[in-house]
């Protein structure tokens, strides 16, 4: 692949994915919303933009093969906020693509599309929306608009629907995690599958408690390493007995299914799945 | 019910239901952004508002226990406009009603929220969202956000998802009409049922030929009398045979399934669904 | 058919039974544990027996083609008392048509097997048991008991899950009626058909708000003919808004699903499903 | 439609088909392997031909639109006939129609392609093969032949899975038949709707007790008219008791389901599916 | 934790237990029937009671914070024994645990449950419940229990459907084994899981021939490491030609969906699920 | 076993099964249409026939237990050809084995009975027949035949989806893979199974990729061991990207997706499944 743009490179995920995607490509273009993120990795180039503005993107993503989108607020927020970002933001991330003939967005999309959904019912990727937040109602439109542009205009789309990518510090981690190497592995499979069409997946580690069902998604050779069951004593022993009528200890999006709208998940999940970025 | 408010009155199918309504509550107020709606029925009053203007929505919804939410773009229309009036439009409905406790929307979604699913698939209501235009994009997004507030805030909706509510003319909708009387019926159920949680429901006409499966929705009662077939003869004379390898002959959207994204289906359709009216 | 055994025949809904299966049989021999049930029909004859009396149910079955099993408690009670007369009762029906050789048990189960599903989902018969009192607990033993009978001892069931069979006076039961008419077909075709092997079916009208589907009991022929919903308007006016938090209202046992587990749920119900009869 | 070809045209089933099929084209071109088919309709022509004489259909059905393919052995017979009759008789029409460009093929399928399925399941069309006799193995592998010929090579099919077309004499037949009314009214429903692609529906009349669930089938708009309810007593009255052991009577393939294979069903059914044909 | 409960303590699985479980608690109270069950583990404690006997019940799980309730006969028996051990039994464990305020039963179901269902099928936990026993029939009532318990009073449960917990002897085992070390893993599982809610999971080995498929209990982490193919050489080489009409053979219940109802099935097994206890 | 029978010995695939085959039974009759297959292994004896003689085949599985049939063209072919070796011959083989009393055949099924099934949908075992050639509609042919032979004759069969078994030298086969030693390891599975009534199984080995879900054949205890992402890395480096429009890289049956009826794949497979060997 000669160019590569990720999206949100300044944000606490994209940050991890820098490093390994230049290794996938001749020419990755980093990109955010701040001046300036750092030394670069060779083959590596930085651009300041913001989401909101489709002139800029259109002439980032310009030659490019594919788009690593994880630009976007990182956590529930006031709607305006999460209009301007995550979904006026993933239309010019899709729209500059077609535009441009890129032919794939890799998206960070989220647990929290579906959030409300019962942990005990080990849903898979056939499961309806049901978004818990502000934040997971944009990865629904994001996932929603993938498919337009795949059906309407072949761009193809792998929605990986991330859930704790991070310290696996409390209970419920012990099922959701997703290791940062797991978290690579997933974007390089994103990328270098032939034929993804509209895919959506998982992502979280191959952790024996795993809450939901990969099984649609063979094709994508989604296959995690890590475990997240190593943490599991030291973490239950931390935890004090946990509410079993809250919903955010019944529902796989966690705290966000019980945090009020437009209102930070952060401090209830007690971890950040990304800071904000654009 | 003392106050029901309907939005998108000026508009083609707004228009039908402002009489019906009027005989289901003793207040009826009915907003679009034209200035004037010509003459009022018994117990109707008018107010020009625009979707996009939350405060003047919420003053609007005060005290109403439910709104019939119609107003939006009903055609597909560029994004900035599908945006504009569809998504940031609904957004300010749903929110206007929960801060005024309003219990319950009653949606004008429609087919185009699946648009691209096969007609031959005979679909049910649990099929995935799979939108052929921004205007089917919104509609996603809007059954997600009512999706939203009723798990997390409590208040109802009913996702009427209409198909060709204009006069059977084609050959598409003698299996996807939906008749005047068949609407009025329709949400009249979605107003007196008397718990409706988040509800997606076909709006379409006993036709005999009908593209989906309403099974699923048993409990809104809602029982069409009307049959597009008495229009087939003629309607079947008058077509030419049709390509069977055209989308918009093979998907349930029709000629959304092609129309090029941002652009009018009016003229393809050669039926308007609504005329727009915010 | 030369002998038909009719149990709970003083019960509300075995007493609307006996006249019309008198037609269906040579003799009709009613049983209850009353000690008379009053003016017999013509090939009717009564004998009076305690359902947790195996030898007294093997009696009464003798020579009989098919049970039409009826008895039972009727309504939630402490456990000992469902015990006796719904599992225990069940259990002797069962085995004493299997030791008289007694082809099929026509049996009343209850929407109360599954009512803890939501009555949005429009559950088909495929639902899993979800019992909302021991009432329903037991009728959930005696489906699975009769599922046992005919894999391993050939004894055939028709377990009619019956909703509402009493006057439609408040607005659940606008979705949930059965009309004694409806109760008599249903009955007549579970007794006449050829075949039935081990079979559910939802017992209701034809109500346009009918909670659950049926289409998978298609062989049996259950055609009901009646609807509640020309009892809707007067009903409806007469019902203060229904708190939509409230599982009684959410889900398809209606008060059951929130009654206390022993307790009487007539007054909560407001209808009396079927008194106490054994 | 100015050519239609009817196949199998001196059948009891074709014979049927005649007259109603003359008036939905300007010529109507049948053919059977007898010598003559008496009389014919205005607008009709005969052709006799042998199904497995592939020039000789490729001449039949040259500038033919579609292709009504009732022809092949109508009832089990040993293998050889079958292969012959049955499936190089169906590769020979689907393939004489895509050398000719013909549009699409109304398919005499059957029951017996799925007839080892139990009645008491009430199975879609979604359900797997399952064939109970060499005649329905044939329908199967026309089924799929018909499935490759559309994706590959887009011609469409209705393969309409017949079942009872006879007078409804037997048990059996009251959730099975289908009228000649309904029959007709099936194949102008396969002839008339606009595009078919590969479309399955079961052909069985409005009977009460219908063995299969026809919902995803809606777009064809087949809406039986007849009901066998109205021979049940009459049939019940002169049946003996029916072995509920006997897969004959449990399978929806009736007695097919019990003959030897390839020795004729006739005598066992007490009906004729349709006489031989070619 | 601070208090465990263990009922059949002196079976032959709840012996087993014993040690485990004394390390996941600071004090286990053992119970059974018998007087004694000899040398007790640190930390543990032995009570004679009767499972039959709701105030003994009552008193033993006070201050319990889980029910491990292995109590109950442990094969096929005469109706009578099944009715007090296996089904009032399993009313007095959650009855008890309600009114003392215990937070979960962690139950062992059986595969018998469902052991009507064919083993070429391998079904998901959402299969009905077909049971092949009176055994089996009590594990259905006490899975329905437990899923009323949990909807109407929030008391926890899993039901682990436990398959041969035995040596693997015969061809049917190398399927169905579930080696100690992997009940072990799996009793552990339910215990330390955070929120369980009613929770079902098949309970065997990760065999290579496993006839069931676990992936909707992914939350609850169970990853079996034992495999009986290690056995499979030895076993079949002693095993004769199996009958494939036998229904022993073809249901996964194996021999019990053979075995005379009331019967024990221990000599056709050939080996003990667990012997009686209560 | 005494006696067991390959089909196809001469062929690519069947030339590797014989060795490992001898070791599973007394005696190896190998078959193919071809005078002689060289050195044979001990045990092992040659008889030379051809499929489509129904005495030879008879005479050769004459007290077998056992048929491994491989015998067919194993390409795309012109019809005549699949016609007589494929459906024909797969004919002899079952009928053979019913009327010589052979237990069970073991049948190279393959990917191209299903093969227009989308490569992004990850089916199951149960999706639909949708072949994409006359080859792969002659395997749909034989799965139902197989499935008629166990449901009216008591014949087992098992069919193995064989997907690529040969060298994985390009990207569709990074994902669809069959080892040589997981085909032995399947075969023998196939075999050594106690009851496998009518199973079918999907013939890949453990990619990363795997474009399908082997969940409901869990019974048979496949078990690959192989992986085709040992050769990704080189065979994408070598790839040119992939046109997603191309049905050839959509559906699952890769080429024969778009290679003509009737027309040899093996030129766009740049892989020969298995050389002609009937």
């Amino acid at each position: 692949m000669k160019k590569l743009v990720l999206t949100g490179a300044a944000g606490r995920l994209g940050s991890y994915l820098r490093e390994p995607l230049t290794r996938m490509c001749d020419e990755l273009v980093s990109t955010d919303i701040v001046a300036d993120i750092g030394k670069l990795y060779d083959g590596e180039s930085y651009v300041q933009a913001d989401l909101t503005d489709l002139a800029a993107m259109e002439a980032i993503v310009k030659d490019a093969t594919m788009v690593v989108h994880f630009g976007a607020i990182g956590d529930e927020a006031p709607w305006d906020d999460i209009l301007r970002s995550n979904i006026i933001g993933a239309y010019n991330v899709w729209e500059a693509a077609y535009r441009q003939g890129v032919k794939r967005v890799v998206y960070a999309s989220s647990v929290h599309a579906v959030g409300m959904h019962l942990k005990t019912d080990t849903i898979g990727l056939d499961a309806p929306h049901r978004p818990d937040t502000y934040y997971g109602l944009a990865k629904c439109f994001a996932e929603d608009l993938a498919s337009l542009y795949w059906d309407k205009r072949g761009i193809e789309s792998v929605c990986m629907r991330i859930f704790s990518c991070a310290q696996a510090t409390n209970a419920r981690s012990i099922g959701t995690w997703l290791s940062y190497d797991d978290l690579i592995h997933l974007v390089e499979r994103s990328i270098d599958s032939a034929v993804v069409g509209f895919t959506k997946v998982w992502g979280l580690s191959n952790n024996d408690r795993a809450v939901v069902d990969n099984s649609k998604a063979g094709h994508l050779g989604f296959r995690p390493k890590d475990n997240a069951e190593q943490f599991a004593k030291d973490v239950f022993a931390k935890t004090p007995p946990l509410d079993n009528k809250d919903l955010a200890n019944l529902c796989i999006g966690g705290p966000f299914a019980t945090v009020e709208l437009g209102n930070s998940g952060v401090a209830a999940l007690g971890v950040v799945n990304d800071k904000k970025t654009t």
